[in-house]
């Protein structure tokens, strides 16, 4: 099921089966005082597996742990890419996938920036336009959002990241429960826009629990496998 | 000592040391019949891990699993990205380090082809002349040539990477023992060039065990902390 | 205040009170049956005309009519230019207007598509990153969503534009009152993602009117010129 | 006539007539102490405008109002875009032309600069390997320097654009009539080519009239009007 | 005095000289019946050889035998690179000259096409820009115009070119002293332009002579010559 | 023979019999105290010379005499090309042979650094990978290598280069006869790769002699000879 674990004969029988491939999009990225730099990577890793097991016919290809930052990028621990060089990754690994017969792709990403979800979208149209395949992509915190107990205003390594990984990785998430909120400068474009986030939080995660977040993650699982079908 | 594991603020004081960060650069490449595609990822992994228990002071940024293929490009498994766009990737890794004050780097790649080498060499030198930094980048497989009781001619999926997948990850290397050469074209430039590869496998698997994968492993890990001092 | 009315000697007075300079980012883009291409450009261009009336200190660029389009693409009577272009233009007229002094911008879109708007994003942040300037990017259509009458779910072509439409020149809006919705393809990355606007319409323009698009436009003014202060 | 003054259904149903389409590439450049900025946009808006009202079959998309500029480059007001960035809005105008079934496309340029008309060449020229379509590219400028009573050595802000400017836009045109030339340095390249102008003006202006600007117009109009068929 | 004839140590001393490097640039271009296809590196060639004999502290470089062609491109024998390959070569030999501490540079090209002369130009002006060097660049072409006995719409492959190799290389001019002129298609942008050229020659040959040639070079070198100075 | 000495319409005649082309590649590089700089140039240049002599139906394209350089980079004399520009003019000059119907190509490099090496290739491969074309690449050095009297670790203007220019070029060779060695780093990447190669020399010169150089010239001779078949 991991691509990574198989041999290539046990690949080539596999795309017989016009297999779905999930590529997890993972980042390295502060995540507040309290959670791992590989939140983002944790994330989708985790559902992604869950969903392999419940779908037939998936294939989980090898993690890209590192994306585009905004905000985050010069906050310490940060480790990204640009706009361009995600891009051109992105169209490199769908060529790869489809070199070898692969139709049925899906993306999707622990990380949510606009600028970062914009050069993984305009790399899979690319593709989309040019050849007749398949091609998913979202993040995996953008449905997370859609949960019925999500605090107004919950967002990077808010009540959302800390409950889910306090029930996928308890062991890494510090004691802290900060509380931190964007600030908006409008429409200015500021150069350092690490002054957007200044608690490097943005929600109140005072009442996150693994318990939500076993909830929240269950809830993005049966979401995708519902996409999937 | 991963990063990913590490808050922000645990990523800070650990920078405070001047610490190694050392990139795991995997690949996901055909590899034989018996071998898994993820082979040039797990072994540097391994190696890594091993490493960096023997060190102090090193950090362990996540492993980007993907690298540039030319004799294995059109082999079923094979997710590769282009030489461009592997600089790029190593470019921008390079300096989101510094950009955090990290100024002692180390890549260490799985798969060695001659383009993806220097395309990952050619970004390390870009950073190197510009600044004042401390980059090392090789292969385990560089050192892993070194060891004695490798036969002669061995390489990709051979004696060397076999025993090593048996040692590290024996649950994923299948029951064949392949035998093969690379088929010289001499200065032919070939376009699919797969077909220097014909058996997958350049070298003799026969004798490939747990044990001599064990003792390479070895002897790879203490040429690296030798390395480091 | 305009600039290209303007002589070279009375640009260089103006810079010497270190003026604004507001670059009308227009765009020709399908926009119904019923509305004119050009009506991304002429909605700005309105609005920054009356806003340099009220201001002090503002100069006006000339308009740059053509910007990044995914959705309707391929509908007839779109003229694109792609990310990268539009990016390298924003970049260029940036770094043109500081070249002479300028050091307050603000670039006002009439399009405001999601990959169009991050492209210029990317190239504003990359000025902001470099240079000490202020730089302030936003669509006039995101000022008008926050206008107390606007229908739920209106979009492209809808309630807002043609009833801005209707006031600012009344004599390029047909008769035709469309109704159309946004077509939701999930997370599916569309190649012809003219798909998604099957009627070309998003909203419903029946009870548009041109004092509905007075006073959107009125909105949008005030905003601005609360907003440069 | 006008694409942005079109909605979608009468640009449709104008290509079923197979279109001229000419897009009017103007530019924003320092014009000598009487002229102003806008002068290489407002020459060749009000020319093109003309043709379209004595051809049939014409449509005029919207004014690309910027351009390449080297001599000019560092007097205050000139806003260029580099020789890379105006090739790729070509390029990109005339693929989106083309994708709604435009095979007919004139570009007029009000600047005449040579890296400028190159690099608006290059991007016609790359179209016009490829596709089979009809491409015209020249300045008005180029057409107006056949004109019989034009002194020798006219050009930049010069008799020329003055007297035709007083014709389109008496109103910009300031009360000096200044005289200057261009400073030779031979082959050797200058960084800041400014030098090469120092009165920001070339030929002399004292004979310039609006009834000049007139005749010139008309020799221009009738021209383009000629070659058009 | 060549480049290539010296060692690094003789190199060095020449440099504390502050000398001028002349590049010769040559082309690999179809050039009628009877002129090979190097005439626009062996003319250069020659003048340069000549115009270092008699100047002192002149070094030439090694001659790139390549250029870019639009009106030949699809002749049979032309080998061209393209318009941005050109650009980076001569960006990349300029920086190379700087770094060893060359500040007078000087081009001289046998083509003389005009996109092929903004190639280089770009590149120069680019260096000019950012460093305090003195940068030069022409076509001997473009010298040899001035000569007084050239007929008038003389170019490509005519009187002057075959004149000059009669002088320079005579074995290598062929019998055919062809005539003919340059088809112009106004302002028309040629997808394949040979069809501007269908004689493959532009001018009259017949009274070609190797003493013309002899005159027009020697006219060529006195004055690069006089502006070297 | 030579393709810069034949007229178009010879080369036309030569095509037809579907010959080999090849294309010198030398390089502009420090090459000890006592080698010219074009050393890595006239290598070529004389071995292609003789093979065509002793081969039918081969052409020789005008030799490119600049190359990629790492090592050798800041040292005195060497004019170096990037990896892209490279990379460029050889995907560039491979298409404009194959646009006139040449469909046999070998390129033979003077200069074997890995990294100019690996551009080479990789802009043959692209070509390989599109078209049914026979190319052919390898530096002579690669050959020379496998001469029987040539010193263990010989290389850079060693005892191979020194012997050969004797052969080729005696009076361009200095009185010098240096010894040096090439100093490892191991894996660090260096930023000025110069102290890899403190005394400009790798190998013992002191055994050079024109008749090894013309030996070895002559096995070089005979093996490509040999490959051209």
């Amino acid at each position: 099921m991991r691509i990574d674990e198989m041999t290539a004969i046990q690949f080539c029988k596999a795309v017989e089966n016009d297999p779905l491939v999930i590529i997890p999009l993972g980042a390295t990225e502060s995540h507040g005082p309290h959670l791992p730099l590989g939140t983002d990577t944790f994330q989708p890793e985790y559902i992604i597996a869950e969903v392999a097991k419940r779908c037939k016919n998936v294939l989980i290809a090898p993690t890209l742990p590192y994306g585009q930052h905004s905000t985050a990028r010069n906050v310490p621990g940060t480790m990204d890419i640009s706009f361009d060089t995600l891009r051109a990754v992105i169209w490199d690994l769908l060529n790869a996938l489809m070199r070898h017969g692969i139709r049925r792709m899906m993306i999707i990403s622990g990380h949510a920036g606009t600028s970062h979800m914009v050069a993984v979208t305009e790399a899979c149209r690319e593709v989309a336009e040019e050849y007749d395949v398949d091609i998913t992509f979202f993040s995996d915190f953008q449905i997370a959002d859609g949960y019925k107990d999500v605090p107004k205003g919950d967002g990077h390594a808010g009540f959302i990241e800390t409950s889910r990984m306090m029930h996928i990785r308890p062991e890494l998430v510090g004691a802290e429960r900060p509380k931190g909120s964007y600030k908006s400068f409008g429409f200015k474009v500021i150069g350092d826009a690490s002054e957007c986030m200044p608690e490097g939080v943005v929600g109140d995660t005072k009442n996150s629990s693994a318990e939500h977040g076993k909830n929240i993650n269950e809830f993005i699982i049966k979401e995708i496998v519902r996409m999937i079908g």
